[in-house]
């Protein structure tokens, strides 16, 4: 039973990103619930952390304040275990300057290429709340560029449940059966359907 | 003549920090400007923004709504150009994850080594005004880590202005001929006396 349910419409939510990769991963598995999603794009407020859940509770709160609507952030990084964590939090910004070859530079004659994917997806609710879901997937940063799907790192990351792929070499539909991203939003999407949708 | 004069100590301000080494080189700057300055530790908001005088703007006003102190806060990075800018505002991540070997492997093997440190300092007036002044210094990466002094990335930066030592190698008083910090504060400095100091 909807605890308070004041959102205009149960079945349709929005979700802030301005990428489109990311939307469509997200509205396929959001479909399996039931649930609609509309690319919104919003200036969610985007602090810098080394903990990524912080930076997607404080982008939702932001989010809901600024639109009042039943809106879902979604922030994600990659985690490589020899480099401390990086480029974690600033994976998109990493990505965008020193991008794959930068990462596989930093890796040159390194053993251990243990490393995981996050997401954390957080979502307002109209009392104010945040709750937030996350997913995991690890793996291994791979000794080349392989694939051209996906986006970001996918190229680069190999999950342990698929070894022979990249991210990169695999279609929507098989990301979405590994990926943190997935993951992350199953969780939610159950929750979600429990609480609002009758 | 001062403008908005309803801070409680004209030639006492406030440096939000918890980087001892920077408020060491900002007290010397400021006192020849017969300013003091008081290290505090506040929760300033930092967001996730390519640009740093944006991420010092939003702080200071933070800072200043949360104290409503005369508070000061800096932010500062180095953008090397052959990796689009990295690591730039996202600096102190860096240097704590990948850290000064990461930079010198990320540049391995290449001829192109300029970078620039950038700082700006910001400050949020009585009125919520906030006034920003940048600094920057201009110079190139070492091929190895030179020096114990300075903090964060200095070891691997050489100035054009001196270019037989990197920060690293230099006194507190050498780096505040030449540095960035020392040319944004200065700026700041000079248009705070001014205006707040009769």
């Amino acid at each position: 039973m909807p605890v308070s349910k004041n959102f205009p419409y149960e079945k349709l939510i929005f979700f802030a990103t301005e990428n489109v990769n990311k939307f469509n991963e997200v509205r396929r598995i959001l479909a399996e619930y039931g649930i609609s999603v509309a690319m919104i794009k919003v200036k969610t407020l985007e602090i810098q952390d080394d903990d990524i859940e912080k930076i997607a509770r404080i982008s939702a709160l932001n989010a809901y304040r600024e639109t009042n609507l039943p809106i879902v952030v979604e922030d994600a990084g990659l985690f490589i275990e020899t480099l401390k964590g990086f480029p974690g939090p600033y994976s998109s910004y990493v990505y965008r300057t020193i991008g794959l070859n930068g990462i596989l530079k930093l890796l040159e004659n390194v053993e251990n290429r243990k490393a995981y994917f996050k997401s954390v997806v957080s979502f307002c609710e109209p009392n104010g709340v945040v709750r937030s879901f996350q997913g995991i997937v690890y793996g291994e940063i791979t000794r080349e560029v392989r694939g051209e799907g996906g986006f970001g790192f996918d190229p680069i990351f190999k999950p342990y449940e698929e070894p022979n792929k990249t991210f990169g070499e695999m279609t929507i539909e098989e990301k979405n059966k590994f990926s943190h991203r997935a993951k992350a939003f199953r969780r939610f999407a159950e929750w979600y359907r429990s609480v609002y949708i009758s």
